[in-house]
């Protein structure tokens, strides 16, 4: 059968002027989906930023890129001369623009077709009867709005909804995307054709039936008939249904008994229908059809079991109780764990499946079942979440609003409107996504919103309107959950081991150990000459290992906390190792320790899984592109779905020193675990010293299981490091491995453990 | 001019049956707007409930009425023969019915006009063509909703929204009301006709611009004109506009310069516009008018101006700030202070305004500012919100929810969406509606809803929608404010002294000290046989002064406490004395130690300020319906705008302890207060002795003063009371009295002070 719609790709080029009346100077070919600066870059023959060395100025805790500083003020001017051939009777010639990037207006031959504000919502127009080949189509792009990151207590008002980071963030320089950042092409479609389709569906209390509808729009009614397929995972046809075209809107409902249900990872299977609405001719032909996948789930959030009696609450004058954050799949509670997604690139026109694919399959063996899409970064395209579907990984998706003071004046909430609206019909039958949020760290000292904004009030609105059933968060963190802290070892000299173990929060969405990236990648990014030592004002400041965030001048390569255990390193590969180290045994800590928690600690998601750029210290777990860092590995064994996890009250111990620690049997499966014995050793170099043996009685499905305490007189330790295994009868599977400091008389003395 | 409006009113009569086929054996007179509980007991003539010996049954914390009991069981059926006099040419018959609670049906000659769940929406039809004199018309009211509250930590799930404290609650029995609680009458209207008029407005952000604006719905367009007259506060003319009848929606605009504001009580006059809408026919006769008041105000909630310093929440993990409370009204900070507001009658279709009156009257003489109309009892009728718009007395208006769990299912969100939508429209002009709120305690242990309910999430949505810059609250308290306690003395023996001034909340909402009726309503309560001692299984049971709230069978009518400070009382005339001193001081210590945290602390509203019926003793300030308890004498004096203020540690002090406090000027005045003298004395009959002057600089408008520390050492305080008296030079209007007991060497020796 001939495909009933056919693409015609568009030939573009790119140009700027600094005052939109007058044509560019110079066009220069465009890539699209892309971005304006690439595009020029490479038409100029810049080497492409992620890897050279970066021209920057530091002001205000902000990495200015100083070569591409002006291209955020003029307006930039893409043209494609329109060819092709033209629609036969019976066919329409369609325009669409998935989105561009920021303020922008489409031309044909001179006139305004479209003008929007906005990165989000598409456009699609009908140019059957308007547009000739050789036709001049254009796409105006204005200055970036402007904006200023001042300070990390900043709060400057922002009057757009167009993703913060670009302007500079503590892991990538201030440098704002513009441009066509989706697909823009022109299609030859039926006359009569799908407009939009819908699966949607209401699950029975008992999750033992799926009110199914599927929700059909045409651009135009006609004769014909509508064919709607669903097949369940084993390609087993559960709905046949047909329907007449009487308008241009239709609705047709069906039944489905006992649908196998979409688990997140560790739960158990992603089980996904797929739902085929064909359109036939009055003869009977295809003419269009669109394939959907369904999951069926229920996710709610719900307070944690002990909420109602919560000691912290107890006593006039009484305050709220706290707002639920465990996570209800399917009727399970579910211990959410993960870590913050930040886009995989700093231009979101340029991701590619294939790094999306690479960076879930990561997150999807890391046994994580929750990424935070951060509302810093501009909401993904579909291909992300298509990929969640199928990987078991829920999604919190933010609004993108992120760590400022978003006014909410009337053109503002215009925007927003049109915008959120367009986000939510677009993610919202992904079984993936998992709740709304309005965006990151707005009710904070350095944002300055609060539950009154108009802004927030918009967003809880149309998410009610158009997605009620899913769980909404006005922002990250609320009352009695938290972010932070970002460091091995706080300014204090507290230690992750120490204030998460004595902290009580009901999640955290972030939290963050730093680590240099690979030799590797540093030896791409930094000058030879630059390497080492690191130092301030060099490409390891443009490369955020300094003046990141704080007024502290190392924050993310965090000498100083290295140098405390282990002293001077001598050379790159000593900082490396050393950073790396602290990373991956601070994370497999806070990790366990929110574990532990549960049920009153229901979610832990590490800020943060990826970054946008490659950066040479950073708290993400994956350096840019998609290469992990050892303390990946760290983490997935701390988020195994079973596993033996000691509490130890701080990394450091001395000679003739009492260790303590205390002994759990960690469950988040969805399996019972049977009685049997988990012994820990201390093991020093390669003498190994059995500690405790534990007889556990076993432990229900998704149950922690609290062991006995642990005191025995540390012998000798040895070389500045030594191992705390932990080893499970019959499951090695769940063995778990501590590597600990020995904090001995020569304390510069290092050695690989 | 003739009267273009003509009402009729309708002579009802009802009766009960209890199958609802069935026409009811016996009909009565009714009044309306009443209940049916009131018509059956009058046609009966048993007494009136409110005085009559209460037949109670008590059980789960809830009195039971007996005797009506079953009137919540059964059909009511209303009737009425119609009797007017026929509409001339271009009038039209109208009949209107304001509200019936709960569930009903309106039936002309058997045949059904409307049928509806929900005792706030009115409705309205032309029966012009319909209805010829004589015909039947009837309204059929269903059993209420059963509901039961089982006790304290009950959170039963709720699917209706009839105010919940008919039910039962701490201070009056259960007696659910039914029937036509608003006006029901016939209307002879001109052919066309006002259906609504709004007038609206936005405030420029100086405040100095008011883009006002007419919103009118006309039943039908016609030929004819519309004049629309808005007279300022002194009668002057500042809007007068004229517009043709197109069609059936008008909107016209207007800008008013400088508009005189709208104050509280306290901060300036509550200056009221007048708006006036005329509807002319084609010769220029006024066919049709109506006016309503106008107060130009802008109220928001911020975050009081040390938030974004909280040491309550600095340090990682971080949470996030506290939700705003703080009312800023025309760009003024204002603490709020009052009290709340819980129907002054259980029957609310029979609240007479002279009652009314009365109650606010009190409330602004004694320098409230603000009204909490608590989600337990009915959202009240429009008379209310008139009346407080004259006094500058600000409404926090509640949804009916309480103390439950409303669980959202669809048909309960169909009947909350109306409803709401009815609340929120008539309401919304009214500048004395200071904000929105879900309902009372909803996100407590004993309701357990959250922030996911989506009855909740519907109301956020309709209060967007319908009026979106009026601050919206899920539920009161959120977090970081608080309710409670409700006694002079806590269980675990900590005195409102020491509690409150060791809290920290940014409000308080609800917090109460109990006490009895004056000896005259309890005499008129209570059989004198029964009178003293007060015991429990009595009327004083029903009336609540036991068993009202906790597991303890004293509440209300705290003798521990009375004996715990003055031993057993002699007399009812003790009983009475001694738990009025207790609220009088107990109160007067909250409030002020409220204001003294200013500016954390910015709301300040016991509880409660009235009460539905007369209580043997309760937290009310007010008996029953209008009868002040010396309370709010005490009260009063704690909120005067500005007073000298002592932070005292207890109530209690034995002869040669050290005396301590802690000095302040409390200013709530939108004016500076100069330099002066403040001098404490100790009073102890006729015995004074100077204790410290403190020669205060002034402070600003709005602001407090703190002043020393006071110390020392007490001498002979005599007998079992002793007052400290707070003198400021020149100004006897801001001076206080505290009075505090002597745990002389023979406690149980009472004299009045």
């Amino acid at each position: 059968m001939k495909p009933s719609r056919r693409r015609i790709e568009l030939a573009w080029t790119v140009g700027f002027s600094r005052d939109s009346r007058f044509s560019p100077e110079e066009f220069v070919p465009a890539t699209v989906p892309g971005a304006v600066q690439l595009d020029w870059a490479r038409a100029r023959r810049w080497p492409l930023p992620e890897y050279a060395p970066l021209k920057f100025t530091a002001s205000d805790n902000v990495v200015v890129a100083t070569d591409y500083a002006w291209m955020e003020e003029v307006f930039w001017l893409y043209r494609t001369r329109l060819d092709f051939e033209r629609p036969r009777r019976g066919q329409r010639l369609f325009l669409v623009i998935g989105g561009v990037d920021y303020k922008w207006e489409v031309r044909l031959n001179g006139r305004t077709l479209h003008r929007y504000e906005g990165m989000f919502a598409p456009f699609e127009a009908d140019l059957t009867s308007r547009a000739r080949p050789g036709d001049l189509l254009e796409v105006l792009v204005w200055p970036a709005p402007r904006w200023r990151r001042l300070s990390a207590e900043s709060a400057l008002p922002l009057h757009f909804c167009k993703p913060p980071f670009s302007y500079g963030w503590d892991f990538h320089p201030r440098l704002v995307p513009l441009g066509i950042w989706q697909d823009a092409f022109l299609e030859i479609r039926p006359a009569c054709h799908l407009k939009s389709t819908e699966t949607l569906y209401e699950l029975s209390e008992k999750l033992d039936r799926a009110d199914t509808r599927l929700e059909v729009v045409l651009n135009q009614a006609g004769p014909g008939l509508l064919r709607w397929r669903v097949l369940d995972p084993q390609g087993r046809r559960v709905i046949d249904r047909e329907a007449r075209l009487r308008c241009t809107r239709i609705l047709l409902r069906a039944t489905i008994e006992r649908p196998q249900l979409w688990w997140p990872n560790g739960q158990g299977a992603a089980a996904l229908y797929r739902s085929t609405t064909e359109l036939l001719d009055g003869k009977g032909n295809r003419i269009d059809t669109q394939t959907v996948r369904v999951g069926f789930r229920r996710i709610r959030l719900v307070p944690h079991e002990l909420n109602w009696n919560d000691p912290d609450i107890a006593g006039f004058p009484v305050t709220r109780n706290k707002p639920p954050i465990t996570f209800e799949v399917n009727g399970r509670r579910t211990f959410a764990k993960g870590s913050n997604w930040v886009s995989p690139d700093l231009f979101p026109g340029r991701i590619r499946d294939r790094t999306l694919r690479r960076l879930l399959d990561l997150a999807r063996t890391s046994h994580f079942n929750l990424l935070r899409c951060w509302g810093g970064a501009p909401v993904p395209k579909d291909s992300l979440y298509e990929m969640c579907d199928e990987r078991g990984l829920m999604v919190w998706q933010e609004f993108p609003l992120a760590c400022g003071r978003y006014e909410g004046t009337p053109d503002d909430l215009r925007v927003l409107d049109r915008e959120s609206r367009s986000i939510i019909r677009r993610l919202r039958s992904h079984p993936s996504l998992a709740l709304w949020c309005g965006g990151n760290e707005l009710f904070n000292a350095w944002s300055r919103m609060t539950d009154q904004d108009l802004a927030l009030r918009l967003l809880h609105r149309n998410c009610y309107a158009l997605d009620r059933e899913r769980p909404f968060l006005m922002t990250s963190p609320l009352f009695g959950w938290a972010h932070g802290g970002y460091q091995f070892r706080l300014a204090n000299g507290q230690e992750v081991f120490d204030y998460f173990a004595k902290s009580r929060c009901t999640g955290y969405t972030e939290f963050g150990v730093p680590a240099p990236a690979g030799v590797d990648l540093l030896r791409r990014i930094i000058p030879v000459d630059e390497l080492f030592p690191p130092r301030p004002g060099t490409q390891w400041e443009a490369r955020h290992a300094f003046g990141a965030w704080s007024a502290a001048k190392e924050v993310w390569l965090d000498l100083p906390c290295a140098e405390h255990y282990f002293g001077p390193a001598k050379n790159l590969e000593q900082v490396v190792e050393r950073g790396q180290l602290l990373q991956s045994e601070g994370l497999k800590c806070i990790f366990e320790e929110a574990r532990r928690q549960k049920p009153v600690c229901s979610i832990a998601l590490n800020w943060c899984f990826n970054e946008p750029w490659p950066t040479a210290a950073n708290n993400s777990l994956v350096s840019w592109p998609a290469s992990p860092k050892p303390g990946l590995k760290a983490v997935a064994a701390a988020l195994r779905p079973t596993l033996a996890s000691l509490r130890i009250p701080k990394f450091s111990w001395k000679a003739g020193e009492t260790f303590t620690g205390e002994l759990f049997l960690l469950n988040d499966a969805p399996r019972a675990i049977p009685a049997g014995v988990i012994e820990v050793y201390l093991v020093n170099g390669r003498v190994e010293r059995l500690l405790l043996a534990w007889e556990h009685p076993g432990t229900a499905a998704g149950a922690n299981l609290q062991g006995p305490g642990l005191r025995c007189k540390l012998g000798d330790l040895g070389p500045s490091l030594f191992v705390v295994a932990l080893r499970v009868q019959d499951h090695p599977a769940w063995n778990s491995v501590y590597t600990l400091h020995c904090a001995c008389s020569d304390r510069y003395k290092w050695r690989k453990a």
